[in-house]
């Protein structure tokens, strides 16, 4: 099966149960996130080889993150013990139009103080297919930008197809370089780079006019100025409630604007994770089926999945994703 | 009130909480469930009198299913503690456009491994008005098959009323007999057949054309062919989603093909035992309102409102049906 | 901030977890409630100073019930340690067309048996901005009434601005007295009354005709008899099923018709208190905004928001009001 | 197997988690217990044929606790749903010198306002073996006492062995009535009663001098006032702490003065329900073993086993007393 | 009542539910604790007033923990919300040879970062009787270690009573000063110390001999050197296993050497926050006993029974402390 | 560090909640457990590397299990997903005279009905340092008995050191063989055996005479005939209680008769796998301090803890071992 390798912060999640919000718990479930990482669960459960390169402090928070990624079958012969702290968050989901809130606490964690020289790319990536990131490594410090940059790098040297989540959330940002600064030169690296139009001017400066095919029009700007760059993708959510989405994905592969069909997710159990849940599906499809449409939809069938399921990570295997994708979204009892 | 013997197979059932797939549950919500079962205890709820006929292992888990059963008011005294097995099956509960899922763990139960000769039938349906069996006993063991068929017999000669549930699931065929070898001599002794047009074309080899009332068409030709069969009911399920369903029932009655409002059911919590509480309150109504139009839409309404309930079991009171089968399903708060 | 005192019964509430049927459950959440306390607990999340008048048993219980008060910042110093039990309800949560259900144990509870004399109504209303009453104060026993009818006098005499819940349950009237001997006495002292077009009729003897414009007509009528009621206000929520509701609010306030947007609330996870969500969210209206349909709207997405939460009492701050207020359903998770 | 008859009120249990104070508390344990009941329960693991009779509130309170005796495999057929509330008690349980603590919430309930007239003890104690009945029946309300007094006179003309468990809460009698007032005449109708030396000083005004043997003494006086009664037994219990106790028990027969061996119980779980569980077993050596010192033996190991169960009944079976009263407290797994 | 004044960090404590480890737990028990809030919750339940100053962090984690200190009945109105992060532990509770464990994640938190001149220190402590520190507040950071020493001047000068806790864990001082750089300044405030006899040596320099009084030698010269010190006291506790300690306290209070009883505590419930529970009983016996040996005995009791409450703070009331104080260890269940 | 390989069924494990008994419990706590597995997983903790050769149904809950397994620590590389069902069984904990009681349902699972072709003993072995066995496997069926004999002869070829726990359940044997034809040719691999006295006389026929010393005189005749067998290591188990037990550990080495020191458990949180964590301690013991005393007190220590871990593996780390084997059974708090 394919190898791929992901590398990124992980935090500590503690929810409250029920739809309880965070002044009324007196318990809270307790699991671990963290976007690439949850990319990689996906295809776990999909039947691939995952490693999740990344930091956990030397203790038993760190040793508790360790034991939670094997459970879900990823490989943690690269995660580094080392340093004081895990990052957290605390999160109540929300119903209707009550929003699900999160508080974070994740400043000053191991991950942010990594050492670039702590990971040995040549042999990390040496028998990959695929390597995944996003903007929030760069977000967060210094350091994990510069190892990320290394990875980059040997990736492109190897030949490892590179995909990126342009995530940006400004107010990550707090170690002097801004989003401008940093994300272009990694995204150049990137085979397939998911961002919304908005991402891409802002990131990149590009502009488009008002006017159908904005996406279309930003996708093959930043594909001329980066040619590295093969396909940009999208994940639309129209949200009626917080209980109740619309999911599309969409694509332009420098020659096809390609758009899935919009899935209709009227009783969400949980959102986290729900677009690391799309990428999993989506690079699945890329290596499986070698068909851009097929993974928009194996993508955003199993983002729908996935906000039925508690925790950060999506758990679904590939017949309930086939299912859903062949129009089956009737939930019928599988016996 | 009116007396109900129920015989057949009851499994514990292991179910994740919320909405946890298999793979997360450290815990685990422990029932029990079992078709006829499932039946009987729903008309304890409406006031009538119920025994089920069973066989548990002879250790603490088959005490606990005795005590499991007694506790929803439902007689135990025709338990068998003897054996070595209790079967078993964990349900995982879906949501939306991801289904429910079932792994089984019942072969080589002590019920599959009876002794006929333990059921002294002329006792136990002696004031008997009603009994029920489902198309799983005689799937399961040939020892289960012979103790149904002799229930039967004796059932007809003491003039009880006769219902069954022709579910036909092929998988748990396995002892050399089929559907078709078997199923069609017990069901000649029914009074009330539940079956799809589909089941009884597959059971009982009768044809019908592609065209309206196909339903009908093979109802007629099975009480033609079994003079014994008065009516012919089946429920009909609209799967929008494993959290959406829009339910029905319909009825050949040898006169009218009868059939009850559509009922949506939005936020579903628990799917399993559905169709056992549409029988439950079937039954209710044959007895009660002797009214068959009102039958099918008491089982619809009661069927309907099982979905809210957690567990295999319905446990709603008449009032709670009356109320919907009224047309009031507004889930007005009761104080 | 505004001071606000309320006076009332307070319950401890049982409820079954999940979905369960009360005969289901094996363990009870336990919270408490009370609706002018309920009331209070809103504002205070809105930033207000409330205090509770009340009597809790002196036990254990009475002691829990005071802390969990603190807890929700509502101030315990007007709370009387005395009398032997504390009134209580079990609560099962219906969903779709299951009704949910409350069971009563209230009888003779250390606020009925209170002692008028206990209140130093002059002290505890001295800097009070608003003072907030409901009608089922009156109705659970004599001794309450004359309390309250206190209470209402000296507000008037201090200027305290008063609302009124006018909730007519006809089965809490037991001892002697009809809600039309004492509700219009106490009506009269309030300068704002919740109460729809039927409770005016029956408990004020008012008549209006079958015509447009009813509860205006109600509204006006009552207000010509009973001059110090400024204004008059009504929720309406149309019942689709026990998951989904439809809300909206209105008024009469002398001069205009006033009527709030209707709120969708397709997954209601808890349905009590969200009158009282809709009241602390009215009356933050009234002395914050200081205008009639903002403070509709405002009570009425406080009432919405309501619907998602666990126990008896609104949680959401004024961030979370304000968005949904300003047409923002998509309950887009807040990071 | 033997047909025990029990007579008592029934209260739902509310109990902390672990080791909560009941103000830290946010869930509570339901359950049910009351002594004669409770004695009963320990009689249906060790075989017996019970019956309780009582008074349960016409409601889902009701309906629940008559689904919990039958879980327990005690006959509800004489259980009345009449009145309007179920008594209940909260308990903390404690743990080292921190005892445990109970607030009770029982009066006015569906037992204290039975109506003699319900009970048809002819027919209820028509193939009885055994009728037992404690203190606490009398003490709650006049009518349970007019009650349970025509019960004892039934019993006594059909030769049904009576015991009773002369339990003396001064603070339940609240009715204008005294225990020396009532307990006399219903004990005389006893062949077995449970109670301390203090308690026959207190209720029959036997006096004793200090010295040894003064519970003989009292026993003896009380035997000879009232030739029905042949047996007197007591419990002695040391209370090292909350967790740890040493249970042994003593009888007067008339001819012999016998003491059971002491059992130590060093890690309690659940004190509530041991003195029922010691009265179960020794109505079981009464019965089976018809030998006292083995009924006394039998009765104390039941205890001493109870103490590790929560709840407030005993769940043992023969094979676990047996062990333990033949001096096998090791607590070897059994596989 | 007196009134008391505490100042210090709180903490939100993440528990293992049973005895699970770390590795373990897949949700915790979440609650909050603080040296010096603790010694104020047992307080309250003594009745008497008590008002914590600290700082949490302006978000729903801090609004949580001033619901949570409010819940105890203490005053939150000197709770400044400012900052970003609550520092945090995990906690895994040993039993028999296995010790409970702690994970610290305290660094930088809001109480660190707080300003001193957000404290009016005349205004907090103008009625108090009593104010109390422990010596993690100064090792945590040079703002509360300056904050602390004007709160302790302002007492002063106010005749308000002073007592502290110099606990001395070296891994805690981390911004540059020493434990002997800081503490003797702020001890010399102190009215009341608590301090073991190597904590005496360590951190004043004081030196003893080996020989029978080296406590009182300590305290003597430590009395001599700063005249405000009245007394000096010290818990003593032998640890037999994780879950059994054996407790006693001892004082020197500059006439007399004092000891109270040792008491044995068999079956520890929750180990933490056992020496804020001899705080809280000692500060009680000082204003209510104004006897030493009786505030040693009563401080010790109530520490003996806070090992079996889950949680960090003591919440048992006076009789449970005084039943204790009184001999009866017995745990005799009270109805 | 080294490689230890363990072959053996794996089990689901499904106990009640506290000390509830099977009859009480309304969830189950679920979780795996298998004797060699156990003993790799106590390895995991100490630094080594385990892989566990095994079979699991090929179903979501041999998924389950594996990522279970996983999640330890253990490497699944050699489970094989093939079959039908797992075993599984049902625990209630007992306490002081109560027994824990185990009710087995395992019949047929994917384990008993492997084919030892799967294995390729000669490629998992190859680096191994330590193979471990134990007599459940060859009692539960035949093709687990040839798989065994097929890794004892790859091991004893390739040099990696074999013990084996020489379990003798009678009742497991129910394949036509018997232990006495099966485990003396097994036992001739082994390095060190596991075994009892008794459990020498029985399945080797070796004799030893009433007198002191005749486990040195049973394991000396084993040794000599059996050349291959090393060291000969014994449990002992002084059962006060459910709760209280007295652990104690010996060995014959052919030269020397060593005894550990007996650790006294006093609070027994779980008993299970007791036995495996003292053999993952001994091996420790074996292959990093190579001296058989400190692998009897590492081992004993080893099995002193696991008592306080929910669960049937043992968790603890070196560090947690040395301090108690170093006499440290205080279990002090570590921060």
């Amino acid at each position: 099966m394919p190898k791929i390798v992901t590398f990124g912060e992980i935090l500590m999640r503690l929810s409250t149960p029920g739809f309880q919000k965070i002044s009324q718990a007196e318990t809270f479930e307790c699991t671990f996130g963290g976007t690439e990482m949850n990319v990689g669960a996906a295809l776990v459960n999909f039947g691939f080889d995952v490693t999740h390169v990344g930091v956990f402090p030397d203790n038993h928070i760190g040793k508790k993150a360790k034991s939670f990624i094997r459970k879900l079958g990823i490989s943690d012969k690269e995660i580094h013990l080392k340093g004081k702290r895990m990052g957290l968050f605390f999160l109540e989901t929300g119903a209707v139009s009550r929003a699900s809130q999160i508080v974070y606490d994740r400043a000053d964690s191991a991950f942010v103080n990594l050492n670039p020289e702590w990971f040995n790319w040549e042999e990390i990536l040496k028998d990959a297919d695929w390597f995944h990131w996003c903007g929030i490594t760069p977000a967060v410090g210094e350091k994990p930008a510069i190892a990320l940059l290394e990875a980059l790098k040997v990736a492109k040297k190897l030949g490892v197809k590179v995909s990126s989540d342009i995530y940006y959330r400004s107010n990550l940002w707090n170690y002097g370089k801004t989003p401008q600064d940093i994300l272009p030169e990694l995204a150049s690296y990137s085979n397939v780079v998911l961002a919304s139009r908005k991402n891409i001017e802002e990131i990149f400066g590009i502009t488009t006019e008002e006017d159908k095919g904005r996406f279309q029009m930003a996708s093959r700007k930043l594909m001329e100025r980066y040619p590295n760059i093969e396909k940009v993708i999208d994940t639309e959510r129209i949200q009626i409630s917080a209980s109740h989405n619309r999911l599309n994905a969409r694509m332009w592969n420098g020659d096809e604007y390609l758009k899935s069909q919009t899935l209709d997710v009227t009783h969400i159990v949980d959102r986290i994770g729900t677009g690391d849940a799309f990428l999993g599906g989506f690079i699945y499809g890329q290596l499986i089926y070698k068909d851009d449409l097929k993974s928009l939809e194996f993508g955003n069938a199993s983002s729908a999945l996935k906000h039925t399921i508690p925790g950060d990570q999506n758990l679904v295997d590939i017949i309930e994703v086939d299912s859903l994708m062949a129009g089956d979204g009737s939930g019928k009892l599988k016996r």
